[in-house]
């Protein structure tokens, strides 16, 4: 039976000692709340994960949805109760906007509550994730009288969101939707057409579904020029908030997955169904990239909370079970065998996954507070700063955190060794739960072309040379500080590694794009890399700057940094080696070759 | 619904081109085929497996074991016949002993006939791969009369084989053993105990099991040194070869499992079950390694199958499957989009996978043809090489092919997008099943344990130095041979540094042991990708050889090798990064800060 623990203290050392909070105090509409009301909050989300919605994990997985011949989907026993605790906490409101009923705290609280639910339920939390995503592209693009009608209900979680691109002909290749729009006199439209792998598109935990659905105008141009974003609830919304009839939309069938069997993955049949146009038509992905973008950094927080999980389980176990004995002594000579924590390739399993935890958990907070500014800040060179950066690390997060979310998750259940295998033991199901973090969203693969082909180049590259800039001017005013000698070292070897490589792909990349390509999968994770480095630097700096001295903390935090400079940013000159390699031997072989 | 092919030709290729068989012709009750009659034998292996076990696969996994209340254990639908087929076709017999009835070929040809029908059903066909084993450890360590009993049926199939190790309370750690062997009057034992994660300890398609148990004989002393071998047959076998009563044994229950639910996983309960004694009393350790050793080369072969057959259902993915341009100019500009093979990220992953594969197979044919001279050679001394390099391997084969083998088939999985994730597509089915191989048979970090502490400085690291300098020689004597640039080059780096890692191991692994084996697992997966590297330039030296002369071989076999050459040799040096940053920071933290 897994357990789980909410790194209270982990995040609280974060937000008040790493970055502390004050980078996004005053920034209108975001409410600020002291050290000690902070981690009153944080007590209290992970006092909610660990009791409530942990307890239903396995059971959830173990029982899966179900649907009904009439298209209704019951979701497992417990979570319509968990869900409506879940709302009454005020749990999805967390970060919503103070305008609209929600709690008006940074994105970065946010984004740890969602860490803590998930690690504890990730096929229940991302309901609840949708619905945030959904929300805020209603925020960005909808009309006032849309914002007025959806967003409260949204921001509460009284309903949920959902949001509908994929097609059986078409993932990652928009352009190929065919979801027919059809005018009507009144100005709404009448959608038709098949949506596929819709998570949460139907389900018993709230009292309405609001479908965000990318469709076609009838006449509109081919490719994602002719898509317009379109709002479909389940029950049809009155003018003044009331609850119509069923909207023409059923969920046809659920799926059979590997994992996540507690989220109902749609087959969604439109039917005519009533939707009105969200934002202009034509610029339906504009507005949905507004959903994708938030939910990328969902799935990113997806990938830690379930390596967080897992390493906790293997932390445990590794301290219980005794096989065999240390190599030079018997830590436990009273006992038939040492707990096998003290075998050094346990450890350095376990270090590796934690070392990656902490550091991750930083770059996301980190990059979660850019976001409030980009959202918030009054001033416009700000917000475009942040927003690039939040642009930079929307890709890098996705990828990094969920691919090595799963690597994570498979170290810690090769922890257990034989009993990790069994069902029982729950480490196989964050594994299985894991792997789909990888695939939505947009695929890794996707995420780093994105990087690679858009977020790099973009502005002359002004967000990457900010990056660069920032984390260089850290090196350079901390040069001399012998503490930080391990950290600084292999991040100045990391940062040069990623700059040669940049600078491979404007030599290379530009004259054949096929290059670029080559090399962008390396390059997310290179980046990747350079970023968690540098924020375990920076870790690292507020530990000694918060008065602990030469003395390495009591907790051993900065041993697991060490670790991941020593273990882990070696990896980056294997990256240059792959990037600097080109194209022409993966281009070479044809089709048949395969 | 997942295809699978046979990679005949490959195999061809390998055994007659690469290792020409002529290495272990005229070896003693090794029977010689020309390779007209090893083609015909390796095709109808293949058709074997994709049409009878590949077609139960998928339904095998759904429909499960299950386990009556008598404690019978009922195979899923179609396992019965397709066995009975198995063993009437004569594939258990493959590289079974001449002199019990086996066909005697080659145990290269037996691993490739496994690899083939893993593919297609590993639930299914590691039966067979067990019962292998034990027959292994009977003709090696029985008496007369226990060969003349036992080992025919096993060689025919017609009774299959377990190993009884583990138990509750011990998987790794053998010395915590507790069950209970009690002498009697006529020299027979009586078994008491209770034995775990017996993979097929009780199904229905054999007449009988043969199951081989470690015990402790009343009174002997604790630890390893004080287990003996047992031989405990399902149904007791009378001297003249005919089947008796039931013994006391049971089967008391099967384990829910991430994957291989085809495969029984039993809980043993043995009640004074009869059992003999196989070799001496006390050596129970050795003569179960004879079966270990063998079931760690048929692991590796499992970790193969799966990563091919993943492969295989990757690339027709890639092929079929349109979605985006490519980026230069579409290809094929009359459909709506381009196959997804066009991508170079999409090429990326599938040219990893393929390019271990090939490399990977060489290596388990080489090291199979030097089982064959180990075991019957006429010749002490190169009985003794061969042997050297079989125990030197079987650790790296275990480790690398396992833990490569999960990481490809996550890697074709996601080639698959959404659609991977869907149980129907199959993919997850293969990461699934492919996830114990990494394992059972003695974890992966057991292996790199037993490389580095045992295989490593055995003889005076005799085993390595004849590797390294085989590779030496191979290096010096093609240096001059352009076409073999792009394989001599790294392979020479990646010698250098695997080189450099043992040096390391010398001066720092004796005085401090925790040095040693917290490089352990990296200095596993770099020699891996050393021996395959060389397999590399083997299939490459072959390839020119055999007149192809500068142009590269019709089917591009070649740019996969130099695929594996550039893009993944360059691991070595994270490896000797990590080896030598030493155990310091892992062993630093006290149990608590983890």
């Amino acid at each position: 039976m897994p357990r789980y623990t909410a790194p209270v203290a982990e995040v609280a050392f974060l937000l008040d000692r790493v970055f502390p909070m004050e980078g996004s105090t005053g920034l209108p509409g975001l409410a600020d709340l002291s050290p000690e009301t902070l981690q009153a909050v944080l007590t209290q989300a992970g006092r909610f994960a660990e009791t409530v919605l942990q307890p239903l994990n396995q059971s959830g997985d173990r029982e899966g949805c179900r649907r009904h011949e009439d298209g209704s989907v019951e979701t497992p026993p417990g979570f319509r109760a968990a869900y409506h605790r879940y709302v009454e906490g005020g749990w999805p409101a967390v970060s919503g906007d103070a305008g609209f009923g929600g709690q008006g705290l940074s994105l970065a609280v946010g984004a740890m509550v969602n860490e803590f639910c998930t690690s504890a339920n990730m096929a229940f939390t991302m309901v609840s994730g949708l619905t945030q995503s959904a929300c805020s592209a209603i925020l960005a693009h909808g009309s006032a009288a849309q914002k007025a009608l959806y967003v409260p209900k949204l921001v509460a979680g009284a309903w949920c969101g959902t949001m509908n691109l994929t097609e059986p002909q078409c993932g990652t290749d928009l352009g190929l939707i065919r979801t027919k729009a059809v005018p009507q006199a009144d100005g709404s439209y009448r959608l038709f057409g098949q949506k596929i792998f819709i998570s949460a598109g139907e389900h018993d935990l709230a009292e309405n579904i609001v479908h965000l659905v990318l469709a076609r105008i009838e006449g509109a141009p081919a490719g994602t020029k002719g898509l317009s974003l379109f709002v479909a609830p389940k029950l049809i919304v009155r003018p003044d908030g009331s609850l119509g009839p069923r909207n023409a939309l059923l969920c046809g069938s659920i799926e059979r997955k590997m994992g996540l069997h507690a989220n109902p993955t749609c087959v969604m049949d439109y039917d005519g169904a009533e939707g009105e146009l969200l934002g202009e038509a034509g610029r339906g992905l504009q507005a949905m990239f507004v959903m994708m973008n938030q939910a990328r950094i969902g799935v990113a927080t997806q990938g830690l909370a379930l390596s967080e999980v897992a390493y906790q389980n293997a932390a445990a176990y590794a301290k219980e079970r005794r096989q065999g004995r240390a190599l030079k002594a018997p830590r436990s000579p009273e006992a038939p065998a040492d707990p096998i924590i003290v075998h050094p390739d346990v450890r350095r399993a376990l270090m590796s996954i934690r070392a990656f935890n902490l550091g991750a958990r930083a770059l996301l907070v980190w990059t979660a507070l850019k976001a409030d500014i980009a959202r918030r800040s009054p001033d416009a060179a700000a917000r475009d700063a942040a927003e690039d950066l939040l642009g930079l690390m929307t890709p890098v997060l996705k990828g990094v955190l969920t691919d090595t979310g799963v690597r994570n998750c498979i170290e810690a259940q090769q922890v257990f060794g034989g009993y990790g295998y069994i069902v029982e033991a729950g480490m196989e199901q964050f594994v299985r739960d894991a792997r789909i973090t990888a695939v939505y969203e947009g695929t890794n693969g996707i995420q780093a072309l994105d990087l690679v082909g858009r977020k790099l180049p973009r502005d002359g590259g002004r967000a990457f040379t900010a990056f660069t800039k920032e984390v260089a001017s850290f090196l350079k005013a901390r040069a001399g500080d012998t503490r930080l000698a391990p950290f600084l070292g292999p991040l100045k070897q990391g940062l040069d590694h990623l700059q040669q490589a940049t600078l491979w792909f404007m030599q290379h990349g530009l004259r054949d794009p096929d290059n670029a390509a080559a090399g962008a999968y390396d390059y997310m994770h290179m980046f990747g890399l350079v970023a968690i480095g540098y924020m375990w630097a920076r870790i690292a700096a507020a530990t000694f700057a918060g008065g602990d001295g030469d003395a390495p903390p009591e907790d051993g935090r900065l041993l697991f940094g060490r670790f991941f400079m020593e273990r882990t940013m070696p990896e980056t000159a294997a990256h240059l080696a792959r990037i600097t390699a080109g194209a022409a031997t993966l281009v070479a072989p044809p089709a048949e070759a395969f």
